[in-house]
C-alpha cells in the first residue's frame, strides 16, 4: 500500500504556511507568494507550464520529488477555490484551469455536496462530506499501491497529523517572515505525534525538511 | 550611539528559542542543545575555550560576528541561572564559571535586587529591578559606542521587540522539531514591528537570518 504524504509545503520561518486574507485576488494570501519562491524558478516548475530552463540543484530535486508517485490527492476546500458555504453553482472549477496539474482522482473535503467533476489531463474533482477519514479511504482506493497526497491547506494538514494519518511531511522553510497567516505548528507536538527530522538540505531559497515516523 | 542587537540566538524549525522543562541539568530545556549544533563546533566557538581546530565558513562567519562589538549585554534572569524568586544567597554567579564569556558590563533582569558581582575577565553582572527601558540605558551609557547586545532568553527578547527597541536580530534556524519549548515568534508580527529580512546564509546546521529595520 502507498504512503501517506505532504510534499513540497512551504512555511515561512515564523511558521505560516499561507498569508493572511486569501481571496480570489490573493489565493495563497497576501505575501503568500514569497513563500513559493524556491520552487517558481525550478526547471520541473517551468516544465509543468511548458516552458523551457529553470534551475536545478536542490530545489528542483525536492520539487520533483514533491510532485511524483501519487495516485491520488486530498484538498481542503479552501484549496480548491475562494467560494465559502453552499455551492451556488457549477462554474467555480478550481484555481487550475481546464487541465489541473494533478492527474489523478483529486478529493475535495467540504460541508456541501456537489457532483464529480471530470476535468482534462486525468483529473477528477470528488467532493467528501464525511471527513478526513473517508477522503484518505477512497483517495487510497484510488490510488492503489501509489502514494496519497495531502495537498493542503494549512487546516486539512493539521487535520491529518493530528488524526496521526501522516507518513512523511516534506516542508520547505523559506527565509521569509510573514507575521500573521495560518500557522501551521501552533499547538501540535510533532515529536509526541512520532515525528523526526529525517533529511534536511538547504538552499539559497529554502530548507528542505523531511519529517517521517 | 551603538545598535541594539540579538545575535547567534537559535530557533527550531517550530519556533522554539528553548526546549520545554528548564532545570539546573537543563539549562537550555530538553532538547534545547539540539539548536545549537551550527555553533559549539566552529572554530570561533571553540576558541573560546582555548580549543584548537573546528569549523569555518557560514556558520563559524555568523557565530563571530555574534560575539563582536558589544560593549554591554542585557540577560533576563533565567539566562543566568536556574534560581527563582528571591536570591537565597550571593552563592550563585552564573552558569559559567569564574570567567564568563561577557568580558563586559552584564545587566541582569530581576525582581529582586542584589548587589553587583565583578568576575574574571571584564564580566561585571549588574542586577536591574526597574524593567527593561532601565537596563538598555544603562546598557547604552556602559557600551558607548559600541553595540548592546540582548542575550535572551526568549522572553527577553520578545520584550524588547514589542517594545520596538531592537536595530537587529540574527537567528540562526536549526533543522529541528522540538514540539514544546519557548515560542519566540508566538503571536508577534514581526513586519508589522516593522522588521524586513535583510540577510540570509543557508549551512547544512542552520539556515541564518538577519531581521533589521
Amino acid at each position: 500500500m502507498g504512503r501517506v504524504r505532504v510534499a513540497g509545503f512551504s512555511v515561512s520561518l515564523d511558521g505560516f504556511g499561507a498569508g493572511p486574507e486569501q481571496s480570489l485576488e490573493n489565493p495563497l494570501g497576501k505575501r503568500g507568494p514569497e513563500l513559493h519562491r524556491w520552487w517558481v524558478g525550478t526547471k520541473t516548475f517551468r516544465s509543468m507550464f511548458g516552458q523551457a530552463g529553470g534551475t536545478q540543484g536542490v530545489d528542483d530535486d525536492y520539487g520533483r520529488r514533491s510532485m511524483e508517485g501519487f495516485g491520488a490527492f486530498i484538498l481542503g476546500r479552501n484549496m480548491f477555490g475562494p467560494v465559502r458555504g453552499e455551492w451556488p453553482d457549477e462554474s467555480w472549477r478550481g484555481w487550475w484551469g481546464d487541465n489541473p496539474p494533478y492527474h489523478a482522482p483529486t478529493f475535495i473535503l467540504t460541508h456541501h455536496p456537489r457532483a464529480p467533476i471530470a476535468m482534462q489531463g486525468g483529473t477528477t474533482f470528488h467532493f467528501v462530506t464525511d471527513g478526513i477519514d473517508a477522503a484518505l479511504e477512497r483517495a487510497r482506493a484510488a490510488a492503489g499501491d501509489l502514494d496519497v497526497k495531502i495537498g493542503g491547506g494549512v487546516s486539512t494538514v493539521r487535520q491529518y497529523l493530528q488524526g496521526g494519518l501522516l507518513d512523511e511531511l516534506h516542508l520547505a522553510v523559506s527565509p521569509v517572515m510573514l507575521g500573521r497567516g495560518e500557522a501551521l505548528f501552533e499547538g501540535l507536538d510533532l515529536p509526541a505525534l512520532g515525528y523526526r527530522v529525517t533529511e534536511t538540505a538547504p538552499s539559497e531559497l529554502a530548507t528542505h525538511i523531511l519529517l517521517s515516523r
